[in-house]
């Protein structure tokens, strides 16, 4: 599919289909495009949980304010953000060092300090789940692009997932996606109106206009 | 472009040709694409601002790291999180309204609560970032399919933006974007190398693999 079609195409779908399911197959490729997003350093401050068993989709539900279409989906994905990227610093630098990213070995060892020092940066958290949410986008694209249907769900308890799918402190549930095949029959309402160009982006500075 | 394509062909270009610049044309294509990203209530917590002006990119330079490419790219866009999202509540929910999103008065009236009540909420700042952060990686891939090159930026000065470039207090600068044309001779190197499924993507619970 076209890129600006699968964009246009896009919503944010609640009536799945209980009967179609997402194969491995398709988990496969959707991850392989997922992890292609960028991130800082390439760190990956991410991973996913995909839930499918339909004890453990209740639970879920129960984890996130009882909508259904967390039953109804497929699989739900937990995003996670990965609170500690500093544990794959070594693998990185190997990665970026054999193809040549660093003009100067000065370079490099401040690379590595930058990184290796991560962990502690008191914006850790909040660096993680932006990148996590740029992994997302991608995710829900390239579901869209393989004829799957996505609804994006921030209203959840985080502890609640922490502690029924085992969490570990080193990561922070930050988003649930919703995944499956859209109902045939269901009424999606009109796409819903955005902002205009003229509302959303400015030239030069805040509020300056296009010459 | 494929979408497949557009996510497989992004990368984080930093060496732009300084002569070919972005038209108006094509900043209203980019920006009408990303509008279409999601977001939580429809609230659509994002701005940009798109810097030009030599001048300009100078100081945005300086905000940032000092970082060539701010200056060497046509455009640089600022993207910034809105923290009073509530502000644009009529106007969304009249939307929704219209277009039969409301299968009840008291669905209706506890959205609009929920709406009306968002900037107070503490993680507001965070939330509204997230929500940035999907658009941004739309506009990234999009950008990728009309033919130009991007790269996020994260390491920037926030106050130095704030200050330079007169965003009020109601706006948050959390990502800038460079934007143009790749400088046709530039020596990209090969792709960094991305985590496998089999690290990144559990079944069920955390660690738990595919069966």
């Amino acid at each position: 599919m076209e890129l600006k079609e699968a964009i246009r195409k896009r919503r944010s779908i609640r009536l799945f289909d209980k009967t179609k399911k997402v194969t491995d197959a398709q988990l496969r490729e959707l991850f392989e495009l997922t992890s292609l997003s960028p991130s800082a350093y390439n760190l990956q401050p991410w991973k996913f949980i995909v839930v499918r068993d339909e004890k453990r989709k209740g639970v879920l539900r129960a984890c996130g304010n009882n909508q259904a279409q967390v039953e109804d989906a497929s699989a739900v994905i937990i995003v996670l953000a990965k609170l500690n990227p500093s544990e794959d610093v070594d693998e990185i630098i190997s990665d970026r060092d054999k193809k040549g990213y660093f003009p100067s070995s000065e370079i490099k060892q401040n690379y590595i300090k930058i990184m290796k020092e991560i962990d502690t940066n008191e914006e850790i958290k909040a660096w993680a789940i932006k990148n996590a949410y740029l992994a997302s986008a991608t995710l829900m694209l390239a579901a869209t692009d393989m004829g799957l249907a996505t609804c994006p769900i921030e209203g959840f308890n985080p502890d609640c997932v922490i502690k029924n799918f085992r969490i570990p402190s080193n990561y922070f549930p930050t988003l649930l996606i919703t995944l499956g095949y859209q109902l045939p029959d269901a009424k999606i309402p009109e796409r819903l109106a955005r902002k205009t160009f003229e509302k959303t982006v400015d030239f030069e500075q805040f509020r300056k206009k296009q010459a």
